[in-house]
């Protein structure tokens, strides 16, 4: 099976009580991709670099069997730049500085062979940006996945509920929840949630873990209290290569399946945050990620 | 088997996003005295309120089988008062009064019959009352629990630390441990407060859950995601006194007892989250707390 992986590649400043490093490589669909590629074939990524972003690192990519026949190489431009500064408790974290460069006038084209994609993953972008692939798409896919945040939702509503329409699967966290359903309970906004679309919520707690509402269920993966936390930039875009490569892998979308997904996909984030960038998912086997997941299992088996 | 309680006993003006309620029925022990009489027969409560604490109260408490023979009532006092509002994350919370009262001079001494309690319950109070308590013990307790917050960490953490040393099981929120053992990590914090004294540790998170460390396991216990959260006052105590009210039922402190009982507070925690005061502890039957149980290990199953 294949999962498409729309988003960003870019260059990270991030600063933790613990250390700090400059321009490493990131993006959602940098992470996304790579932690995808442990699960399924076809990763097909689509995002924008510019003549800055090193070719080893696109490389790297092509040797994990991620398809970079979508990321377009702006020659005249330069990748997309973010700092970031995290708090003492790693949840919160405040935007020093957002370059958009090349981003700015991203418009993804799909590649031909990209276009019959069966599971898409659309990373955090404009409303319109990800509309704009959904449209590409000549095939119905068996899951459109899209991540958003609160600034969409404050600037772009009407946008978003639109493109909501399309959408099988949305992951946002507990407030963004609770302001795009104006509940607080989160069982009532993920009720107002599939009713704008996406049948399966999954909200992200981040240290705290995640739940998954589908079919009038809910299930909680735990996140797995770790003895080093490095870095947590791009665990939630692992947590959705994960999950979303475990979907296209398994290609089977029951609500015991999608569960699982949601593991594998909080295995894949608890490898992220223990390094900077994808450090923590470089060296990584079946053998280890089974090991992850059995950890889970152990966590909340009573 | 008994669990002897120890904490405030008080009244309570909650106002919450959702409403507002004056001057019901709280406090530490009172919350943890209701959830733990669902489990063990001889609950002892120790305690102290002033003359305009209602007899029906104490009448209530007693029919639930609560021997209230620890019960100071003070008449020339007025009962421990709290207002307190949440705030639109109902995890966090301002105190707006604290009339401490009676309270003020609260010198527990244990009636003859309590001193060879085997399960005790220390709620938040000062470590020099908590530590005069165990004092008054004539045999070794199976469990010695402890809860506290950051203000005795701030204020008399010397004497926070020689309580610890007597006590087994210790429960507090994820800051705290951070704040007493100085490591953002909570699986080295973990191992830190283990050498403070107590060897099982219980993390409460709220809406998120808990976390226990023991034996060099973690056991994570959801919460459970609720349609109605009317108040979350007490629900820390309830939660602390279904597990340890479990483990005073079962007389078994191994790992996976534990877990179990852990599971059984969070269950008593959704209970009283979902009304005011003790309204939801109030007509609980085993079948109906059975079936909560039920829910709690579904959430977590995959």
């Amino acid at each position: 099976m294949n999962l498409l992986n729309v988003g960003t590649v870019a260059f990270d400043t991030v600063e933790t009580p613990f250390g700090r490093r400059e321009k490493i490589t990131g993006g959602a669909a940098y992470f996304t991709s790579w932690a995808a590629s442990y699960f399924v074939d076809q990763v097909r990524l689509v995002s924008i670099v510019g003549a800055d972003y090193p070719q080893s690192e696109i490389d790297a990519m092509q040797a994990r069997g991620i398809d970079t026949s979508g990321l377009e190489i702006k020659k005249d431009g330069k990748t997309f730049f973010w700092e970031g500064k995290y708090l003492d408790n790693m949840n919160a974290r405040e935007t020093i500085t957002t370059d958009l460069n090349v981003l700015d006038d991203f418009n993804p084209i799909l590649p031909e062979h990209y276009k019959d994609s069966q599971y898409i993953m659309l990373g955090n972008l404009t409303p319109q940006i990800q509309l704009q692939v959904i449209e590409q798409l000549t095939t119905l896919p068996k899951i459109i996945a899209l991540d958003t945040m609160n600034f969409w939702m404050d600037i772009a509503l009407e946008q978003l509920k639109t493109v909501l329409q399309r959408v099988n699967l949305l992951t946002i966290n507990d407030e963004e929840a609770r302001q795009l359903s104006g509940e607080y309970s989160l069982v009532k906004a993920a009720d107002i949630i599939h009713q704008m679309g996406p049948e399966i919520l999954v909200i992200k707690k981040g240290e705290h873990g995640a739940l998954l509402f589908n079919e009038g269920q809910i299930f909680m993966a735990p996140a797995l209290p770790l003895r080093r936390v490095a870095d947590p930039t791009g665990a939630g875009d692992t947590f959705a290569g994960g999950m979303m490569g475990y979907l296209a892998m398994t290609d089977d979308t029951s609500f015991a399946n999608i569960k699982r997904a949601v593991i594998h996909g909080s295995a894949m984030a608890s490898f992220c945050v223990e390094d900077y960038s994808i450090g923590g998912l470089k060296n990584l086997s079946p053998e280890k990620i089974k090991r992850r997941i059995e950890a889970f299992k152990m966590l909340t088996a009573f």
